[in-house]
């Protein structure tokens, strides 16, 4: 048993174990490329579904080389990326034969993120990504309720006069977001509804100016906590260098005096 | 009397005071939500109007408890966030019966608003966006007579060809801000006036450069800012501890000296 | 003569006379508001006229007090803004009485920028807005080859599919403005190229990335040059306090052995 | 032969043979932006093609004497400006009398592009540009990577709804594209997808917060780095200098204690 365990952790770690596995990802993000091609999809429907059921296997095999190769199965969970893999795949096992054909497909091309799980770098900096998340929650909280304020007013406001944009309570907050992002709101969004109500550009210009502003300052504040943090994670600098020189020195100076009593 | 001020103290400091009073605008926004719905504003009217009443009074109940609270009538004024609920919730009571039906909704609307008085870490981050719109002062009055000047001088050359967007100077500075943001200002407002005026580009083309420079000016101050700021307000870096250290051995090194005299 | 001069100095730096100007220019900022309302322009057209007249002149008394009390002639055309003011009332007086209507107008709501030489603040950060320009240089000249190469291609490539878009140069260089600024640059430019020519993509996509991307490049580096020039120009750090105490205390250390000798 | 590389030498460096290329340059750019007008084009054809043929003369004599007077043919070679310059000029003599009249006028646009090979400053700011595209190579995949994925997902599900935005592949990417310079992506793109398929919403919004979120975590990651690299290269600060002081002044301090001994 421990043999078998071993051999898979060292195949596990092998280059070509993991250059094979990247190699089949790109395959199978080729395959899902090609099957939204009406004329592939139509007469090569088995081949692709061959290749696909063939994929699913190594990948399957390859979770669970990895799963017998880590010291325990504890071990093999507590990484969210291993987790991510195994769903990707089982959820592949769980749903064959199922009717949800565009279920099932989504998940196919779903697997192409595994090449972030599978390659370094791509994986540390999601890492990375994903913990710069928790640092904007305040301002998100903000976002939301300035969002649903806006919502229910314009809503109350433009529901009779623009029911397209601001018919439901949920059609406002998606035209805000249209808004937010400076796409054809005034064209689009507040001339027609200007022309039956013309004192409605505060509505809209306002939303604008704080929207921007707050957000301009969620921006600046990423910037300036990640300038921090890189200055703190710093190597030591030519200052810290030089003050440990000194120290050294006071110390031979401190001996010498310490001698001569 | 101050047994009651100091219960009452308590009372508002208490962490289920602070909760149910969040719940309680939470509920407060889904019912102002719910009441977008005409289906529901039209048939469960009276249900609303009751709900509506009861949570005003808790609010009344809960500032009027804090108010007692507080060390003295003058102290809870001082703070504009207390002073923000007063008014929300006093002009509640004020307003009731009247015939301003829109009024009173948005000022039920505005109610969720006081999630930012009530949770800390909102009221923090709402005071700290706050205080940086002093330092943009010089700049707003900068763009304002930029704005200004562009707009009396759009509305001189375009006011026949472009009566629509250029009519009146308020219509010219709407305008301006739609093209400051970039948008339709080439699609919808540009070149229609270009068809007629082949010499127009320049007027847009500059306000747009002068405008982004501006901005990104402004922008760039307020990063810039914001860094200084985050590094003047560190926590001792190593360097300064290192500094404790040499400036402690050279003590020492002074009193070996002193002793030996 | 001497006396004159000694008053006027007095009077241009005294506060009320800087007052009363930042007065008038507001008036005329508001005048030059009001004839762009067609039914004012008509109406009042003779008190317009006269206010006008008056507020030119007393400017034109300003200047001269200016003048006359600046150390030399020199000195004061030696300052940009003085100049500025000098040219923006002289010119005033000699089109008085010209046909060009128009650039009268122009001139009249240009008076409201004099605001920018009058009020200190806004001086000094335009001041400081126009010194960021020369940082510029390169990488404008850069944009500008790239901007001209893009223009030809273009007019080479769509000059008759799209006329209107590419059918000169300056069209074509304006069209490319309208891209860099993202406006409508998919829905209005490229897609109706690209229904006949389906390869014209690789001429926009390469456009706004490379665009971009070398305007992003010249935005992060006047960040940077702002930054680091904030960070030089600071106030003593609490690090350079501390180790001028240290090499004090390092001095009386030398005094101490010096005096053993 | 040595003579000649010296004077060849000589010549290339002198900057009256720098000053020439650039105005020749200017030249051929002011000759490709005249093509582009019909009326020129056909009446002084003859004229633009003789300018043409001595302007690629004269490029490539400059060539051959830089090539002469470089230390060796392979020191030529390895500068790639020097390569570039070689390609541009080489082509044109390839091509010459080659049907592909379109191909041909590109290429004399893009000798254009040899002004940045010869201005120093414009040369140095490209290869800096250059630099920072390694630095992007991860975040750029993982961008691919993200593209792909929903160019994937979107074909799947609006290839029949919207069949000129996601008919195939490449038009879904084009489209995507388009959406995350936030062009029309609401009014052009998704309000027609909505009223057929209402869920279709969270297809886009969740691209472009996706999108948006590690664009700007890009852009922060080269700003920090290009600040970071900024301060690193500074000239000697305020601190170092004043260390380096304390440095002297303790070595004085020892050799005054061990004089003593």
């Amino acid at each position: 048993m421990r043999t078998i365990r071993k051999k898979c952790a060292v195949l596990a770690d092998h280059p070509a174990f993991y250059n094979t596995i990247i190699i089949l990802i790109i395959l199978n993000a080729i395959l899902v490329g090609l099957e939204t091609y009406n004329y592939i999809a139509e007469n090569y429907l088995n081949w692709i579904f061959i290749a696909d059921r063939i994929l699913l296997w190594i990948f399957t095999i390859e979770i669970v080389i990895r799963l017998i190769g880590s010291s325990s199965v504890k071990a093999f969970f507590k990484d969210p990326w291993s987790v991510f893999d195994f769903v990707i795949v089982l959820s592949g096992h769980l749903l064959v034969g199922s009717h949800y054909v565009m279920v099932l497909r989504i998940l196919r091309v779903l697997r192409v993120l595994r090449a972030i799980s599978i390659i370094p770098s791509l994986r540390k900096m999601v890492n990375a990504l994903l913990l710069t998340i928790p640092s904007m929650g305040t301002i998100m909280l903000l976002l939301g309720i300035f969002f649903y304020i806006y919502g229910v007013i314009g809503t109350m406001l433009y529901q009779s006069i623009a029911p397209e944009y601001f018919g439901t309570l949920h059609q406002s907050l998606l035209t805000l977001f249209q808004v937010i992002t400076l796409e054809s709101w005034a064209s689009g969004v507040m001339r027609p509804i200007l022309a039956e109500d013309p004192s409605s550009w505060w509505y809209f210009v306002t939303f604008i100016l704080i929207g921007a502003f707050v957000i301009v300052n969620l921006f600046v504040g990423v910037v300036v906590n990640n300038v921090e943090e890189a200055n703190r994670e710093d190597t030591p600098s030519p200052t810290d260098i030089k003050l440990a020189e000194l120290q050294a020195e006071l110390q031979e100076v401190k001996e010498l005096l310490k001698e001569k009593k």
